[in-house]
């Protein structure tokens, strides 16, 4: 059984025809015109490598090969085909299109697995058009509000639900889309890395730990705008002052915590913001984040006591609040095994690392034993025209997914989750 | 002699009057309606004083009385009357009125000086209409340039020239205002402190020892825009920590250097600005201000070796230049002991503080031997309608301002400058 690397970067560029900027980038919103025409050519290669297609009751892509055990749960492996603005050409494309690889290559050769496979392309992962990302695996998940479907609009006043319907889908039935842990058993995902881990050690691909969703944190910290002159060192209130030991407390807190934990202050507003008056006040923001859950609280807890130390040390006073939460997630230790022992299998070099972004696995990984495989980004660099994984990466990729695939076909029924 | 404190604090309430906001403070940018009705009553209190009056060829208001000796130079008393917008009551009035006051106890006494006494309302020190502050005193000094006369518009296209020319007066001449150091002996100004300083330690008043002008510099920092979750700690190029760094630097430094120095980071503009994206560029700005010329200097060459060690640290890379430079002046110490003395022989305390705001003392400073006294400003408010001293605090500055010009009067003609 061979992935035929040529033909899936091929498709690859191919894909990347379909919605493509001025600037060499993919424009493809969820289910726009051309997305539709992506998920056409999807749904082609599809049936070409053997799957059974259909769009499930939120949109989701899938394809679908059975497997010789009627009873046995199946191996679903996916990722996305919409885009942020002007995005790469990579970013979801590559786990769908190494997905169909794998059926092509089990079906060239006649290759029956015990268990059903399934191929997924998830609705709105970017949240591009209807500003929520994560819809499709949530709405696999079960998880989506009937206000999602029928409240969320997009720019030009369009549901989710109007979108739907365009499809010929009755959006009242979204919750149809809803799969049970007892027909599912794993899900695989290569995605790109969209850092630059990997690309500064030279390693092609990672075997993902888990993924660390973000706690955002706003704060608005108050001192007082004096004259800049008049006022000597002793007697400021400076805001920014409090907030410039902020940002290194929470880059300090973050590198102690674990070799794997980030925070980010990305916002920082100085007002009133003229070069001779003393900041009055400094409104920023935290992103702080861990696959642990409680290596995550503790950054939160340690920041937040800083924060209170600081308003102390420079007389200010702040108001801090918490504007959103993802959940994180510890993908399985036998999950991650199975995907180092194909690495190691195949010749490649085997490296550990957490997804510091969100990925469609992190839903996933709550109704199936969850695994995710990155490949090299160059420089780091993506939603950007400029994003790029070399061929030869993504077919190593799309071997690793085989061989796991595989694998995981000749394990027993994974434990109740 | 005696000042007659009811009176002046009465003027004081009622030039407010002239330009009052309906949020109770005043707006009398230079030459506007409310201005030139403000400088006719000044014009009659000095009248009333015994001065004789005149506007000189910049649009300065000066009323003078001779001295016994004809050869001998003037002692002058200013500061001004012009505002910013919504500014405060005793911003610039408590030094024309107090100056006033002090001809007045004069005249009441039939009290004759050996020297002439002048006293001054400078025309736009605040930059408030022509954007160019200290402009009446350098029109003094003779360095105010054909193109400030001529070039310089207000908001209505108005020029400097323009409005000279509503006054009567021939805006070709404006070099008729320049005063020569040798008609000129001594320079006094009385002005609210716009500080915090005599507030926090109970001081009515303090004895000015020096201006520290300020040094406004401009820092880009740039690094790399990333993602905040995909990008681990010892990857990232995040100008924010560089810039917070700095920012610690720059008040490091001020504390350092000497105990009236300041730093301030007044600017900080992030970009892209969004809370899970890692900062890929700061705009910032440094304030930097010491009386004494060496160490403002020394603070500025120790801030450019913290820039060039952050960028290295961090990978980012920097663009930082001067925006603007003002001359700062010690006063003569003679001149601050004189005012001590006088203090003293008031009974009253003795503190000396530089200034770190701009005055009209610091021009007039390069042609005549300068004095300057703060009254104690509530909470250090300035260029509010907040802004408060209290009358006696302010008759308080007043007996000082007269034994001060009497004590000047006694002496030798100062050394050639």
């Amino acid at each position: 059984m061979r992935i035929d690397g040529e033909r899936l970067n091929a498709r690859i560029q191919s894909l990347a025809t379909i919605g493509q900027t001025t600037s060499g980038g993919v424009t493809r919103p969820s289910l726009s015109a051309e997305y539709l025409e992506a998920q056409d050519q999807v749904i082609e290669w599809m049936r070409q490598a053997g799957l059974e297609t259909k769009i499930d009751a939120v949109g989701n892509i899938v394809g679908r090969r059975s497997g010789s055990e009627s009873q046995a749960g199946a191996i679903m492996v996916g990722s996305h085909i919409d885009t942020v603005i002007d995005g790469g050409a990579f970013d979801g494309a590559v786990g769908v299109l190494a997905g169909i690889e794998v059926a092509d290559a089990l079906s060239q050769h006649s290759f029956e697995l015990k268990r059903p496979l399934e191929v997924v392309a998830f609705i709105e992962e970017e949240s591009t058009r209807w500003g929520m990302s994560l819809m499709g695996s949530q709405g696999m998940l079960g998880t989506l509000a009937h206000d999602d479907i029928f409240g969320r609009k997009d720019d030009n006043g369009v549901t989710i639900a109007d979108a739907l319907r365009s499809l010929g889908l009755d959006p009242e039935r979204y919750r149809d889309a809803t799969r049970s842990p007892r027909d599912l058993d794993y899900y695989l995902e290569l995605h790109i890395e969209q850092g630059a881990v990997l690309d500064s050690l030279g390693m092609p691909l990672g075997v993902v730990t888990g993924i660390a969703a973000p706690i955002f944190m706003a704060l608005t910290l108050e001192g007082k705008a004096d004259h800049a002159g008049a006022t000597p060192m002793h007697l400021r209130k400076d805001a920014l002052i409090g907030a410039a030991e902020l940002i290194l407390a929470a880059r300090r807190i973050a590198e102690e915590a674990s070799s794997t934990s980030v925070a980010t202050v990305g916002r920082c507003e100085v007002t009133p913001g003229a070069t001779n008056v003393i900041p009055g006040r400094v409104r920023m923001s935290f992103d702080v984040r861990d696959m642990d859950s409680d290596t995550r609280e503790g950054m939160l807890e340690r920041l937040k006591g800083v924060v209170l130390e600081v308003a102390g040390k420079y007389s200010l006073r702040y108001e801090m609040s918490e504007l959103a939460r993802g959940g994180p997630v510890v993908l399985p230790q036998h999950m991650i095994d199975t995907v180092a022992r194909c690495l190691e299998r195949l010749g490649l070099p085997v490296f550990h690392l957490p997804s510091g972004a969100s990925h469609d696995a992190q839903v996933m990984a709550q109704i199936a034993d969850a695994a995710m495989i990155f490949v090299r980004s160059r420089d780091g660099v993506s939603h950007s025209p400029g994003e790029f994984s070399a061929a030869e990466d993504i077919t190593a990729g799309a071997k690793v997914l085989l061989q796991t695939v595989l694998a995981l076909d000749a394990t027993e029924r994974p434990t109740m989750r």
